[in-house]
């Protein structure tokens, strides 16, 4: 019987109720004929409770008792689930992450997934069992103890099961709807996607769109796993939500699929460094070294042998990205004359696959956003994605203005 | 180095500020040169919070979901005490109780441990780690599938772990400050015990002064590990608390050692049974085939063929009885002119082992009660225990005037 796995996020499963709700999903798809899946998180507030608790405790945690803690929260849900399938007679039983074994790295607290067995599963479908529910987030290190995948590791966990158990697909069930072409609370002409490529939604998913882990995203691409993302407080559909998919999957598409932004991203700029060869490497290794994420980077034209560089990082990191250049300086591997952070800007980006072929999608955002007078302060792109830090407050503006101008409304 | 067992329940790791005062008595015990094993229960309140969220999915769970839901409250506060104590510079690390293994009969929900493989910790103790946290009231079956023993089942786990580990003490850290003569609720003149026997702390366990979980105190008895009962919310001393030992350690005790009381028993009492051979049997078959737990019986004298049988059971198995017993009737196996509940009444005990000794400790009983105007409804002895039923509105009476009786107000 072909397998599908179906994910349940902390809202779809808060209470009693909703985990009944979620379960007649199940229970529609167990009636189609398939081997079900479940992968849950915790009810919603549970792991942040538990988080809170070992940050209070020890601020410094030992990333294995962290684990250890945070992962009790999914292993309720599991049981609850397979409770509530039982008594909608659906032959259902729980497994925790080291039961199945989750085989991870023993990178706690952000551990990847290294081998699933399917043998202890497959044997209970064999045996007429019709779902396995499975607790998301957590896995089992090669030294025997308990593993978990960093927030929003569920989603990574369902896919690595998709892909093991060689899935028809992956239903990730969220309290949103699908992926939009933008954020509908900002442009209100924001349109559901029925389909998005894989390398769209990995642009969309690092730029702030939570919808799922990064990480989900990257396995179901590398592994070919049809992922669906639909909401669980919606009536049950067959076209419900927006399937993650290959791109040869979709006919046709927008230049331009979708508009993302992020407030988390922090300007950077350091004046008056020295144009020398070695320069670039003298600034981002110490801050690699320092952990920050550097996003984009621009170099301006040089006068006399000095130049400003400026590059954005998320905003928490600026703090350590600030200690990491000045300590360089200190130590005499870096000259500049100051170094001036600004958190008051937005990221906004344009995404499609569709710029690999169509040129002039540049051109059109930077006069949108001149039209509307909105300045852009740093501009980066990929192949199939343009960014440009602007004021923050022109957020908003800059979103539904290129909304507007790639005409997204429109499928 | 010597190993301890420490115990924390419930109320002692309430939340984190406890959690930390408990650590501190652990770090105490470190610094004497004990290698220390700390088994603690679920924060309080937190274990009815997941037997609530079970009973309402599935009112007939299944008890290898239970386990797998109720358990997960010990593993939050295994890990949280292992991070605490490494916050205090104390080596330590948490064990789930399919980490150690704990390994358990099959017997979900009331499991008992079968073997607990010492290999594991006493390695970890060598490399240098002073505790190991255990989560309490957990282990695993032989088909891998988590366990739990019933409720205050961490005593049972602390006992198991100090006789495994031929600790020196197995110390029970709870929210009383030691096992007393009788309830200082009911008699102000109670006192507080320095040492029981194990027989009689049984007696006592099973009569209502819930203290220590009864399948703890057999462990122990069996094991010969020393028990001892105190209070965490108390100053650390070397003579705090009871110590339950082997009576050969008791150099002088009074005859009669505590008085106990329970309101959770129920007087049943069968009308004109025929007084013919097999008639006991034909009673309480049925009822011990409907799980009924029956503590006394008393059968009067027969008239012209016919006889009243009367036995005491827990108050909330009186439906379970009246329905075997009923059954039983309408089958023809038994015959009864009526069948009487009585669920108005209490067990007062005086419990002792130098009653073995002494004789004469049933007829102060029966003639303090006498004093006191209090009818006798049933009575039961064992070798070292004397149980009557009275009405229940003279329990307090009834225990108060027996502690006078026998003096138990002085050491």
């Amino acid at each position: 019987m072909p397998v599908l796995v179906m994910k349940f996020g902390g809202t779809s499963v808060a209470t009693l109720d909703r985990i009944k709700r979620a379960a007649k999903r199940v229970a529609l798809e167990v009636a189609k004929g398939y081997n079900v899946i479940v992968i849950v998180s915790a009810m919603s507030g549970k792991t942040n409770e538990l988080v809170g608790w070992v940050n209070e405790t020890s601020p410094l945690y030992d990333a294995r008792e962290y684990d250890a803690v945070v992962s009790s929260g999914e292993n309720v849900t599991a049981g609850l689930m397979a409770l509530t399938l039982q008594e909608m007679d659906v032959p259902a039983r729980s497994w925790q992450g080291w039961q199945v074994p989750v085989k991870t790295t023993s990178a706690h607290s952000s551990a990847r997934i290294e081998e699933i067995p399917t043998d202890n599963i497959m044997a209970k479908f064999g045996e007429g069992m019709k779902v396995a529910v499975v607790a998301g987030f957590q896995g089992i290190s090669p030294e025997g103890r308990i593993t978990t995948l960093g927030r929003g590791g569920s989603d990574t966990t369902a896919v690595a099961f998709a892909a093991a158990f060689d899935a028809e697909r992956c239903d990730i069930y969220t309290d949103v709807d699908g992926v939009y072409t933008t954020d509908p609370r900002i442009a209100e002409k924001a349109r559901k996607l029925d389909k998005i490529s894989f390398e769209e939604m990995l642009e969309l998913a690092s730029l702030g769109a939570k919808v799922l882990q990064t990480r989900s995203v990257e396995l179901a691409m590398r592994y070919k796993v049809k992922l669906r993302v639909l909401s669980s407080f919606e009536e049950p559909s067959d076209t419900a939500g927006t399937l993650v998919c290959d791109e040869e999957e979709i006919m046709e598409s927008n230049v331009v699929s979708g508009i993302a932004y992020s407030r988390d991203e922090a300007k950077m700029t350091l004046q008056s460094v020295a144009d020398r060869p070695g320069i670039a490497a003298a600034i981002f290794g110490p801050l690699s070294n320092a952990g920050v994420n550097v996003d984009m980077i621009i170099q301006n034209i040089a006068e006399e042998g000095r130049t400003d560089m400026t590059f954005s990082c998320p905003t928490d990191q600026v703090m350590r990205a600030e200690k990491a250049l000045n300590d360089a300086k200190d130590a005499g591997e870096l000259n500049f004359a100051d170094l001036i952070a600004d958190t008051n800007v937005a990221k906004i980006s344009a995404v499609g696959i569709g710029m690999r072929s169509q040129s002039g999608v540049a051109a059109k955002m930077f006069q949108t956003l001149s039209d509307e007078g909105i300045n852009i302060k740093v501009i980066a792109t990929s192949e199939i994605k343009i960014s440009v830090l602007v004021d923050r407050k022109y957020m908003e503006l800059a979103v539904q203005s290129l909304h507007d101008a790639f005409e997204l409304e429109k499928a």
